[in-house]
């Protein structure tokens, strides 16, 4: 039996994702025949939020996977209501720019709980999985906490040039507009990979980098000890699908992650960031855009198979259609 | 400044509280004369319920006097959703029998995240009663935990006779209809009272017991070392009023809990249950509602002073006049 694994962090990996399976089911209409995927995915986004344990990745994830995704938003649950969230506003406690819905909060609340009688991250997500049935294996990078903090580079606001501060602090508060002079992942010195995390990408046939944050959402996975010599070492083809199209990210504020580790946000950049495999890089292909055709003369010069294709996830036919172009080119790396 | 001091259960003791808070503002209109009141509060129905500490009886009596409260059904906030609350069980978690609002949610996940942060349950008490200004000090009996559990006596359903279960399962989820051997309070050896509670009973003009559960709110209060004794030794004189009228429990499920501890459902029984404080007991006086007068001459017989007044508490005026009852017959005792 095949088996894929894709390394994802929110929305882009889980939209991926759900195109892939899209495109698994067209071309293995027999489930017994359908290779299997696991999900790899960042919790450097976790925190402990007025107590309860809130994974943003994770949960987007599930949701898109599972059916129940806010699909406008990308995240969360649809039509959720703020009340809660405004009650212990009401309280001042929590992080009043931080807002959980009502649905998404029991997912929180459940994990939370299980965390608490023991259960490690894993056992939590598959006890949620089992009511969302997303169709693949997911599994947290680590189950030790792992959080991305960012390091303030500038005076701004309240804040003073140096601070440290949670990812989702900088993220969703500051939307990632105070200059940062670096990531850390507090916790990743004596961290290790979930259980099944190596095994997955060692046993696999493809490795997928989806669409994610190449910065702290694969980056962060890949700091993981022990993910990137894994990925070094499979033989599966390492596939990669460019966040950036046209030298924008497609979503989200990658821009700013890129440029406070020094890397230009171009598809042709974050391809040679992280590198071919021939020479210490996690990468066998990386697909870029149409429009960044230019970019695949240098990237195979440096050692990376390269593509252009649509890489526009606008809808679940191109989004299947991409993830079906990956698996295609890694069967001919 | 004199002081009055409550020993409250859920509803009953709230509705009363009220209705004596607005009888001191009509009788003292300048704030500096008017008397502090403290309500000392029932936590024997507390529970971990999804890793959240619900706090049933020092939550109704904190809206009641807060303006929070949902009036009809006497508990939670008004017009709440259950949404959070059928996600948690649709994960297969936590007591579908038992609801959490999604405003009321709130309160239990502040409350919870105080509580592992290190405050105690009166610190905890005193951060959410910021917010609700209750006007008066509310006092949770202990800081210890100290739950209330129900031996069951008979066979029923899945439940085996002798099985002990929480009070709220006994109470919400079996409406007290699974016959009962007795009550016990877990963890009420180690127990003591919460800060404050001796002294504002020694300290007070009066103590009064509302028409709370004599069983299960007020009995378990008194069943925390040290607080009969106060009630005991206080020079304050202890007025009680009776939760029954005409042999019928004014609200909930009064009569399974007195026919446990073998005392019939009868305002004379109750009231000779709490005894007179010259003989060990802890009533100077005791309310009976006026269709139960012919329980006045025995109760005196007994060394307990009594009257009949009108006890029902249809409305912020009726159950103003039954507080104002209360300190008059106090005055007289």
């Amino acid at each position: 039996m095949p088996r894929i694994t894709v390394l994802a962090g929110g929305v882009g990996g889980a939209r991926f994702t759900r195109g892939l399976l899209a495109e698994l089911e067209r071309r293995h209409p027999d489930p017994a025949e359908r290779p299997e995927v696991t999900v790899v995915v960042n919790t450097g986004d976790d925190m402990w939020l007025n107590g309860l344990r809130v994974c943003p990745d994770l949960d987007t994830v599930m949701y898109t996977l599972g059916g129940g995704i806010d699909e406008g938003q990308g995240w969360g649950r649809p039509e959720e209501s703020k009340r809660t969230s405004a009650e212990i506003a009401a309280y001042g406690r929590g992080w009043p720019w931080f807002t959980l819905g009502d649905l998404d909060l029991a997912t929180h609340i459940v994990r939370s709980e299980l965390l608490r009688g023991g259960a490690t991250l894993s056992e939590a997500t598959e006890v949620l999985c089992r009511r969302w049935t997303p169709g693949a294996c997911l599994l947290p990078m680590s189950d030790q906490p792992v959080e991305t903090h960012v390091r303030l580079a500038a005076d701004a606001d309240e804040h003073r040039s140096g601070d440290l501060v949670h990812f989702e602090e900088w993220w969703v508060r500051y939307r990632a507009s105070v200059p940062a002079s670096g990531f850390e992942q507090l916790g990743v010195e004596g961290a290790t990979p979930a259980p099944g995390v190596l095994e997955a990408i060692a046993q696999s046939d493809v490795v997928i980098l989806p669409p994610s944050n190449p910065v702290v959402s694969v980056g962060t996975i890949l700091g993981v000890p022990g993910i990137r010599d894994a990925l070094v070492t499979t033989s599966a083809r390492v596939v990669g699908v460019s966040p950036i199209i046209g030298g924008a990210a497609v979503r989200g504020m990658a821009d700013q992650c890129l440029r406070t580790i020094g890397v230009e946000t171009s598809a042709l950049a974050v391809g040679l960031h992280y590198g071919s495999r021939a020479t210490g890089g996690v990468l066998d292909a990386w697909l870029v855009d149409e429009t960044d055709a230019a970019a695949v003369p240098p990237l195979e010069a440096a050692g990376v198979s390269s593509s252009a294709v649509p890489l526009w996830m606008r809808d679940p036919a191109s989004t299947a259609a991409l993830a079906g172009a990956a698996l295609d080119h890694a069967a001919r790396v």
